[in-house]
């Protein structure tokens, strides 16, 4: 589920996409019509696909907000505007089914764990860069999400002081200093206060309003001190989140991916060499940090893999 | 285990320390005579309890380090001046008996996980605060210290600048904020700069070398100004901590320990007000704030108990 379009796929015990379909979401509107119109595109897949229910194991939901995972309710999610919604009861009273629902960035990070960049590795974080940061935490190759549905949210880890307040209230959120909207409000902050004199705004046809991530990190690429500047600033508060993440978790692999994660190696580069100065034991190898693999595919093959994890420890 | 003292203790199933004793670490010397010395104090301990080696099924080791928790290596102990140290095999090869070790705090939070503050919930985390800031972390009733022994070191997250820098070697780490060290150093700043009209001068007898965590507590209390903007200090960045261990694990409760935790319900009131002004979903009941119950025999008691963490998910 996101803000603005809902993807729906029939997946395979592999972790292949069969089948898939889209919708608009048409956020604002009473719930009960989106979760009906949600009902709607996953059997018109079937039907699509030839795929008949009786072959469905479970149904997996990934939802931009947080979720009682143990019972499918959505208790919060800023883009649609759900408050309590009982998401699971609906759709297990439609399919008859077992019904799972996750924080969507949790769900790419199972997705990432099962089949992609952290496969094999038994504790493993994904970061993923885009709008905001989300999280997703596997302990023991499952699902870690807390004791309320309410953890891996590891974009408000809280920072340090910041020139603006992050969505949800407070100030200094890892997610307003390694985002893409970061980069972008930083970037516009400096030409404002004095730096009209980047080739990012060239490159926005003179529009603050314009620029994107990859303006900024093409821009550093060739030199442009203000994106410099912003990627390094980046680069730091996210190392800094990072190194959080070693001391806390000490996970065996980092995977980071969403919009920003294609600046690809160059990010990498820089990242790495910021992270290794400030690792807290030099003879502990920490995890290693890589590039998602699954790109958007993550999260529907992730959401579809949830019910794998019903025999688990946390659930 | 302590960069000042060792303390042992025999302690059953229940919890309940038997026996104890204590000696000297005589931190500075050959790793080995300090083992050897460890393994006589256990040995008087038996002895002078009449309790038999045959009657022990472990033995538990908490360290002021960093721990390979599968190995019981000491990586890495700044006060013992510890490298790659292989107690767990030094032990092992002298009682023949299964030998654990690993972190002191993570120690201390199993101890007041299985017998304390934290008891009856499955995911809980253990701050101590004192010199510094140590954290246990337990998830699903297990120890949980991450992939390499490097994890549950929440005195370690990054939480903004600080004014100097933390003995790891990074700026800003919660322990330069939150610990009794942080408010000493902080108070001693403030009257280098121009406030020497705190009362806490007083109580230290005019020297600013002899402030300790009471006197800044006892101060405040009285509403000394110096020693409330000192407090208020402490309090926004656990505070900031606290959320953030929030919104990455989502405990079920987070027990406060050490030195610092004695200031009590005085803390506990002003922490907790800050922290439920800043939790991300405000319909979620996120883990209570307490005070750890055991004391300084948390760690012993906790040690000795990690014998029963063998048929663990982790290990």
């Amino acid at each position: 589920m996101g803000g603005t379009n809902i993807k729906a796929g029939i997946v395979d015990m592999s972790g292949r996409i069969i089948a898939r379909n889209a919708m608009p979401t048409g956020a604002g509107r009473d719930y009960q019509l989106i979760i009906d119109d949600m009902a709607a595109q996953v059997k018109a897949l079937l039907d699509e696909s030839g795929v008949s229910l009786e072959e469905v194991d479970s149904i997996g939901i990934g939802v931009p907000g947080t979720v009682d995972y143990r019972t499918g309710k959505v208790i919060y999610c800023t883009n649609l505007f759900w408050n309590e919604v009982p998401l699971g009861e609906k759709f297990r009273a439609i399919f008859n089914k077992p019904i799972y629902a996750e924080n969507d960035a949790t769900v790419a990070g199972l997705g990432e764990s099962l089949f992609g960049s952290t496969k094999g590795v038994r504790n493993s974080v994904f970061l993923t860069l885009g709008t905001g940061v989300g999280g997703g935490i596997i302990i023991n190759n499952r699902v870690y999400s807390g004791s309320h549905g309410a953890g891996s949210e590891i974009g408000h880890m809280i920072m340090g002081e910041n020139f603006y307040d992050c969505n949800c209230g407070n100030n200094g959120c890892l997610e307003t200093f390694a985002s893409a909207t970061a980069m972008i409000k930083y970037v516009q902050k400096r030409i404002a206060e004095d730096c009209t004199t980047t080739s990012i705004l060239s490159e926005a046809d003179g529009k603050p309003e314009n620029i994107n991530a990859k303006m900024i990190f093409d821009a550093a690429q060739t030199g442009d001190a203000i994106a410099l500047e912003t990627v390094d600033r980046m680069v730091k508060y996210l190392a800094a989140g990072i190194i959080s993440i070693y001391n806390v978790l000490d996970p065996e692999r980092i995977a980071i991916g969403g919009g920003v994660s294609l600046a690809g190696q160059y990010l990498l580069d820089k990242l790495k060499h910021k992270v290794n100065s400030m690792t807290m034991v030099k003879k502990i190898h920490y995890g290693d940090i890589v590039l998602a693999e699954l790109g958007n595919e993550a999260g529907i093959i992730g959401a579809a893999h949830l019910g794998r994890q019903e025999d688990t420890f946390f659930k």
